[in-house]
């Protein structure tokens, strides 16, 4: 799964080696030459680029072997994701250009000073005049980057601007990113409301649980923007997606099922939360320590939440114990924490859906054969259950109708969308969640979102093509 | 000066107004036609979009007229310094387009993992692998926008996103406008450390005195980018720009002038340390209350730092006291505090830079009889002090040389690249300083702040031009 286009640039000294050796020991040392560049030619000697898939495990490798060669010198090696984030990955431009005095004083000073008066007498104002109504901060403190963990902001900063690469280029979001250099909830609540004024929504990104919860449900409280974290809600509303569909396909009822969730941390809880609003009747929640059972009292308030919810079984255990007969496993947990044995033991019908990443929590070549539909987070198998499907069409709406705020109904709303984009004719176990770049997905989506802030009162404003 | 471009859409009844009746009553009304568009044409009523140039005393009573007139129904009235301004000013854009899954997988999850460990083993690859070396935050808190006063964070940004396009468009500078929800000086201090990591620079702009000193300074020692209040800044770099070539204009060195500076604000303090950084014997600080003398004792911090420097007088009195004899006015205070007596009553060859927005200290008609060379902040005369010269050239060369910081040295020779680029036999007492426009002026700054910062050691990288 993990290979990399590298490119060596090498000089070769023909006297002592001829290209054939060269390609030959690139190929023994487990690389695939796709491309060569001469980029000097000559009698004695040659410079040549050479481009060459190789997996991540043995590049390092393959390097030295062409350092060891006779006859050639290797003069450097760079790989081709990296040059792809060379002096980062967006850019600021200005909408229109400024080429004399005149153009000047209208989009600086002294013509500018109306158009701040005018938002000073109506903060609203900021929504028509300003970046604000298309402008989305992308923000995290690097506490949990991927699967690298707390790697600080400075190394978070490539997730980021790629994710405000795919705001803008699916669905026409400005992002910017902003990582935070500390880790105190607090501060990082004061921070982001210092710097609220510019942004017409918040995406925060990778950051460590429990704090992101508080993090979310303060800002959310005391901020008018949408305030959305990504990593809680983002595969949330995917998994809900895909299992609306799993279930079409094994032709199962959601109040009828019973849902396994492994892994109760943000995402986990999200998941959770958006199974009981969209009708699961029985729900077992699991952690390390096995279930999370109605009545029991837990020191995290999300567990304890969870426990009160009469949708929660009471029967207590380890996973292997309360998955007999489940007819959905849902994990974002650990690679390997579900054994074929326990898959065999669920229902008929089985439904799997194993995220852990980048091991899922059972290899999906073993877990095939035992079920009806399986779904993970990679991309190299069939039902990649990817966040980006969600994120842009869902900022989309709520900046084009100023939504307040992202409450469960959108959320949910978003999820039937995503779902509804895989039609019933194409719909069938490898199929139950459409393309991340299917161009159905955003616009379903935001339609969706629109919708429903209109009909629970969060909309600030109509878009055109909803009056 | 203040003139707008209004469109106003009308309907008009041909029945009862024939389109010559409008012009003539718009005409009367005090506009002037530039351009009509028809809209709708029709037998019985047409619509049309009539674009008008009109005094912003007489707008308003322009578009009563229309209102009033039988035959005629306004639409609507757009202003189109309002219109440049609609949904912002600037907007974000991928530097490479996401085509297709392995795209995605280079530029996100799962390629961009190796580049987050990279920069995670060492922080100064952020320069590299981000859009670090190249970002500068322009950051307000909306207290001092313009001459508006306190008018908050909202109704700075049309200000910063001017800012940040100019800074693109001069200098190829990516900014970002952050506007703070805040005013108190250490939770402005906290949030701009706070999200620092993506930026490669900050210009603080628009922020009120005496807090600016204190959030600048502290900055400046918290931070290892370069941090730069342009409202001190930008204005004092400027006037010794001017200040140099004016001297050579009246043929005075500069170590032989007497200077009093009006206005010991966030401005005429760093114009008052350039000045003595520039070689200035003989300095007078003058606020509203007289002189600020060598040897007093005073509340504020700078204002006790001016008095206990020798080059500083120890006469005291009011700025009509004070002003005789003296070379050099400079003004950064208020309106109409500059008598026609007190030019008067300065030595020959008098150089005066009355630049208090938008009414100077000196009406320039009153003053230009009496003077050899006058400046202001206005478009409308010569010689106009504007800090559009300074930031985009001077953040350009810092961010090329990755500069820790700014320091004295290297605004100074940010002042003398900028009367570089008028020449010997350009320089005349209209003019001193060289157009916004003129394409010498960033690369000139950029290699005399380059070449600066290197010398005092500042420097984190030599450019490839330099080595």
């Amino acid at each position: 799964m993990a290979n990399s286009s590298i490119i060596v640039r090498l000089e070769l000294d023909h006297q002592l080696i001829t290209f054939g050796d060269v390609a030959a020991a690139i190929s023994k040392a487990g690389g695939d030459i796709t491309s060569i560049d001469v980029i000097r030619p000559g009698k004695d000697t040659s410079i040549r680029d050479i481009t060459i898939d190789v997996a991540d495990t043995v590049e390092s490798e393959l390097v030295a072997t062409l350092k060891q060669q006779d006859g050639i010198k290797l003069i450097n090696v760079s790989d081709r994701t990296f040059l792809l984030h060379l002096g980062g990955k967006i850019t600021t431009q200005p909408k229109i250009p400024i080429q004399n005095r005149d153009d000047l004083s209208k989009v600086y000073t002294p013509g500018v000073a109306k158009v701040c008066t005018s938002i000073a007498e109506d903060t609203n104002k900021a929504y028509s005049l300003t970046i604000k109504r298309n402008t989305v901060a992308v923000v995290s403190d690097g506490t949990a980057v991927l699967g690298l963990g707390d790697i600080g902001p400075h190394a978070a900063a490539p997730v980021m601007e790629g994710k405000a690469m795919l705001f803008k280029q699916l669905a026409g979001v400005d992002a910017f990113p902003i990582c935070l250099d500390t880790k105190d909830t607090e501060e990082i609540i004061r921070t982001i409301k210092a710097i609220s004024p510019i942004f017409g929504g918040i995406n925060l990104e990778d950051i460590s649980s429990p704090r992101c919860f508080e993090i979310e449900k303060r800002l959310e409280q005391e901020l008018d923007i949408p305030v959305f974290h990504d990593d809680q809600h983002g595969t949330a509303i995917v998994v809900i997606a895909g299992l609306l569909n799993a279930l079409k396909v094994v032709n199962k009822r959601i109040d009828q099922i019973r849902v396994v969730v492994n892994g109760i941390g943000a995402a986990g809880v999200s998941i959770c939360k958006m199974l009981l609003a969209a009708g699961v009747k029985q729900l077992v929640p699991v952690d390390r320590d096995g279930a999370i059972v109605f009545g029991g009292k837990y020191e995290y308030p999300m567990w304890q939440w969870l426990a009160e919810q009469p949708q929660v079984e009471a029967a207590s255990g380890l996973l292997g114990d309360v998955i007999h007969d489940a007819d959905v496993f849902i994990g974002v947990s650990r690679g390997g924490v579900l054994s074929v044995e326990a898959v065999q033991s669920m229902g008929p019908d089985r439904i799997v859906f194993a995220m852990a990443n980048p091991t899922p929590e059972i290899d999906p070549e073993l877990a095939q054969p035992h079920v009806r539909v399986l779904a993970t987070g990679r991309s190299d198998y069939p039902n990649q259950i990817n966040n980006v499907l969600v994120f842009p069409g869902l900022f989309r709406g709520c900046l084009d109708c100023r939504a307040q705020l992202i409450n469960e109904p959108m959320k949910l709303a978003t999820a039937r969308a995503i779902a509804s984009v895989v039609s019933e004719s194409e719909l069938n176990e490898h199929y139950i969640i459409p393309s991340l770049f299917n161009e159905n997905v955003v616009n379903k989506v935001r339609h969706a979102v629109i919708e429903t802030a209109i009909l629970t009162g969060v909309a600030r404003r109509i878009p055109r093509d909803f009056r």
